[in-house]
């Protein structure tokens, strides 16, 4: 099997979308990035550098997003990576709209077919992060990940593996991690996703995209957009 | 009243937390963030443009962060603005650890008695970003920024101020949500704070730092966080 890794440090990725992502861009414009990066894609003059992760991404059958929990969310230089490969038009703001379907996404769109999984290393403890944990709910951390950034460019995602108190592992705890990783990947294709509801495929109303009223009625939040939310 | 500004894209801030930000640390050791920039505030030797937003942020009653939503959350460039400049030993990893009190957050720490609030704008209409919406609603986006990073740190949270559909907004729609944005600030001081509970003051077990059972029984998430969840 072939693989390919990003390593972003290693790489100098720049972090920060700028200026310097649309160099065909009018400069006496104010610069908004939904249009630069829509003009960018479709002119083929994005930087080389967003061009190569975009040919990656469409390359792989399965991704995996590695990074350290830094303040409840992933370090900047991969939101970065985000913030600059999902361009519109190649990630987003692609497909028709109408009243029966909002553009290719949540469940649809440019990687469709492909399956994706984060993995996350934490510094505090398990309990931290559990259903009543002060930091919230790690599935509801990840959330905006999960469903905002893969689900929606069309992947399927795969329970994230999570590893804790990471900073204070020791050697034979460390194998331990390791080896469930390791049998995390090898059985990427045959686990079940995150079963989340697709856009539009009658779960919800459009234009608004609110869950329909009579699905798993009178709850909220980020639960209600799996399959298995009205259990 | 004064004000300061901190225009991270004017400033060419440095989005990305690396071995630059500690230019004492061993370079034969692998980089540990929170290590390095432990011992870099306790030496004194962090850099310059991170001394001075800390003491920015010291020298502030009211702090106010804006940015617009990307990716179901805030750009690179924000987003390392935290990593870098909320140091171990300044902004966590602070006060006594022990059976009643397990460090100086959430609640208690650098910033306690200053304000805070964030100014977001949406490209998306606000239906999706309500309690049934397919982003998911935004006061849960915003949590990790609003309970993980600024109540950790101490200060009291102001309720958000979001615009939506900001890249579509006509003349008058913009002068209507200024004026709302106007009076939201004017009126900051006598404004009641987001009501998260206080991690040592008895609502969670510590050292799990889970809630306690009795308390909101049976819920989960990042609601039960606040004092009025079980209402």
């Amino acid at each position: 099997m072939k693989s390919d890794t990003s390593d972003l440090y290693a790489m100098h990725w720049k972090s920060q979308i700028d200026r310097d992502d649309f160099p065909t861009y009018d400069k006496s414009l104010p610069l908004r990035s939904a249009i630069a990066s829509y003009m960018g894609h479709a002119s083929h003059t994005l930087t080389a550098d967003v061009v190569a992760e975009q040919e990656k991404l469409l390359w792989a059958d399965f991704v995996i997003l590695q990074f350290p929990l830094w303040w409840y969310g992933m370090p900047a230089i991969l939101k970065g990576w985000f913030d600059r490969v999902f361009s519109c038009g190649f990630a987003y703001g692609i497909g028709e709209h109408n009243d029966k379907h909002w553009g290719d996404r949540y469940g649809e769109g440019v990687f469709k077919g492909k399956r994706a999984m984060l993995v996350v290393t934490a510094g505090g403890d398990e309990s931290n992060y559990q259903a009543r944990g002060i930091c919230g709910p790690i599935e509801d951390l990840l959330f905006p990940v999960n469903h905002g950034m893969l689900f929606y460019t069309g992947f399927d995602v795969l329970p994230p593996f999570v590893a804790y108190r990471s900073d204070r592992m020791k050697e034979a705890e460390f194998e331990h991690q390791a080896e469930k990783l390791r049998k995390r990947v090898q059985t990427s294709s045959s686990t079940d996703p995150i079963p989340y509801r697709r856009q539009n495929f009658g779960d919800y109303d459009i234009p608004a995209l609110t869950l329909r009223d009579d699905i798993d009625s009178g709850n909220q939040g980020f639960r209600i957009h799996q399959k298995d939310s009205g259990r």
